[in-house]
């Protein structure tokens, strides 16, 4: 039986109202208002989860863990467009992230990626993410201290031109910038031999300009995807999707580093 | 710098021929034999990965880690229908599945979607299995073992009509079976409070099933989903989608286990 | 050169605002008003299609032609959920609709399928459409009236549970009921043979339903699809689809009469 | 009740082998032979549609009318690639063809969507295609033959680079051509004002290119967009998609012709 920690974020959840409440437990101090009662924090701490607690009106909310897929879509503070859980889950399988892992990124963006990197390469893996904008890197630290994962996070203040610190040394590399074809040559040097880089874009001339520079380096098993997820009302009398749905989000390209004096030709 | 543990599994990559050999190394014995001559296994034993071995005829291959998302499209022995990396990725996120999980799922099929639950539990996590043919398991098993996975999974050779023998204990379970509504009362009380239920189906026919049954039971968060992973051809010059494409794997279903008393509505 | 005859519907379009007037010259009367000004209709009969016309206060509207497309998507009346021209365009060339046609149709919606039809059959084709619901033959029949189609579709205000009066006389039938499985017998008896029927319907249990029906009678090259039409953003810099897309409106299924005493199984 | 004419198409349906034999009765000569025995064509000639007729061993067929869906996708020749129905059907639609319409078009491929255009203009309407290479006009109008539509279509042997002998005078105009931003000028002259161009490319170079072009000239309801069409197995029981479809045909850019002297921005 899991039960709440001193740091954690929790859910209350209201199911009359079948409302969330995101509750940060180190951020928040002594109380939390709601419009059906206040609820003492101290009071949350060490009931395990899953459990109820009544607020001093005598409502009742039920105590949940976060799952991140619902912090990305529901509570995680936007500056920027974020990568999403349809897009993140294959990110990861295709970049074959695991707990111990590095890897590598650029931009931090709003850190919706960053937390799902960070929460799949566990307490012994970490990220390492290179930004510029400070404004960006301070807004996605907030979210991934929501989430606890600051601590496997370390940011680069800095702009990619100059190069990754990293060395033969990125089990992952994840490029999600305006120009990502700048800094192919800098991902590869960064980049395991034998491991993926991944890139990010969000319109046709991007991927265009990408593949043409990720032809002129030692890659292989090149690949450009988009991924559409349809949900469907959950009427079992009447089953159909919804009306309607993101029609895109990104282009997905991966490729795999090979050795500098191994080329292959990989055009269809 | 990476070397050639004595379990691993490696691939051998031929760039000439553009063909990848999977090896393991505990598996295999003495010589790999190609039509490019011979390997000694003793020799890639102690390699960096990303380095170059030579065949006795002088040909060479560059020695690569193998990521799941390989193992599983090219490598897999099949005896079933699989879960597709698309949608594996995206059950991982919706299951919450992280390091030091414990993930019950039935059955094994082949092994795909467990070895990603293994892959993603890391080593403090595991993944209990229940399974009750065979043959079944006797595949997915020597699978799990290529990927050096075999040890964070534990197979329940039985029939889950008899229930789990977890108790508000999983973190995560899966249903991948032709009859999901039969095991829901089941799963749910298998699954901690708070935590994910995900099932997949192919036939819309099961969706209904499964949706009635769902809604007899303690559930929130419930989401009836499928996912369409377009490729586009790798030529910049004359960028385009790949000519054909799946038009359908399963439909995938992801529900939140609410305390026994607490009831909400939620058909849309 | 086509010049606007008394009885059209035009479009008055304001290249500033790029904005369209939809106006019925025989609905309306003696003056037109928008916030650029007064336009006599007396004036805009006998213009060529493309010319311009001014205001009284001298702001200039280019005279267009509705297309079909335009009026559906934004000018129709709409009672019910219209079909779609996405779907509309397939429906036409899936049932075979030729000019000189008799398509047989129920219900009549708000007619937005009904005028698609009754453009492709032309002067000596006609559209007969079966619908009890007289609020919406009379919206029906208005926005018909607007496209100048009002001529070629005959309505009877008639219930279909008492079959058709057509016998072995409709080139094509179509569906859009809430029941369709009901009628596939009458539908039957009033197609010619080797001709086609149509059935639209929303949901996949009433797509199971359909199918249960139409095993039963002789039917042929049975088909359900889905259309999916996803829409660019038009910039040639930043070429990229549309955020959002219809998810679904609704599944098409087609079968083909064959003479009754011919049975073929057709289960994959 | 129809009869089988002189100069029909007709398919002979095998219900056993449910095998469709396409036969072209102005072209064939005397008996048709099948693995079932022969069929006199004088007697086939006169009999209803819907009927049935022996070989000469006994065995019957049922003679059905074809439909233009099943010769494109079944019995056209192709040399080409072809515009297929899901994308001709909504081309018909953003084009407003209609019966009486003269249509032009360029180049003719393999007919498939000149078949289409001619038979939705009917016997007072016309198509005029211009193309260059006489092996494609040769097989595109033996095509057309089959399905009697080649006295509604006029073929022009000439490039278009030399631009059309249309003037302010083609109802809706379609180009299919390699590099269709070379010939907007000129299509943009062809067309009557108000009226549609449709543009067919496989690849987003082209619509990028195609795009480019189009902003340079006066049109509006500028539309890129691209078809997706799903089919599911007809199996009531257990309802689902295919495993496969077609991923991608072609992009389809549709846009209006304006006055010279109005332009409007479009981009979003």
């Amino acid at each position: 039986m899991e039960r709440v920690k001193e740091n954690d974020t929790v859910i209350l959840f209201d199911p009359e109202k079948k409302k969330k409440y995101f509750l940060n437990l180190s951020l928040a101090k002594g109380k939390f208002n709601t419009d059906r009662g206040e609820v003492k924090l101290s009071e949350i701490v060490g009931k395990p989860y899953g459990s109820k607690i009544e607020t001093h009106k005598g409502f009742s909310y039920v105590i949940l863990p976060v799952s991140i897929y619902e912090f990305i879509m529901n509570k995680l503070n936007r500056l920027t467009q974020i990568v999403y859980p349809k897009d993140a889950g294959y990110i990861l399988l295709r970049l074959n992230v695991k707990p111990g892992d590095t890897v590598v990124e650029s931009g931090i963006g709003s850190g919706a990626l960053t937390s799902v990197f960070a929460q799949a390469v566990g307490e012994n893996g970490k990220v390492i993410s290179y930004e510029r904008r400070e404004e960006f890197i301070k807004n996605a630290l907030s979210n991934l201290r929501k989430l606890n994962l600051e601590s496997r996070v370390e940011v680069k203040y800095r702009d990619i031109s100059e190069g990754f610190d990293e060395v033969e040394s990125a089990d992952a590399l994840f490029l999600d910038v305006r120009e990502p074809w700048l800094y192919v040559d800098k991902a590869y040097r960064a980049l395991k031999t034998g491991h993926f880089l991944g890139i990010l874009v969000p319109t046709v001339n991007q991927v265009i300009e990408t593949l043409k520079e990720l032809k002129k380096h030692p890659f292989m098993d090149v690949e450009v995807s988009e991924i559409l997820l349809r949900k469907y009302k959950r009427v079992p009398e009447r089953l159909r999707p919804e009306d309607r749905m993101p029609a895109h989000t990104a282009y997905l390209i991966f490729a795999r580093k090979l050795p500098e004096d191994v080329r292959i030709e990989w055009e269809e």
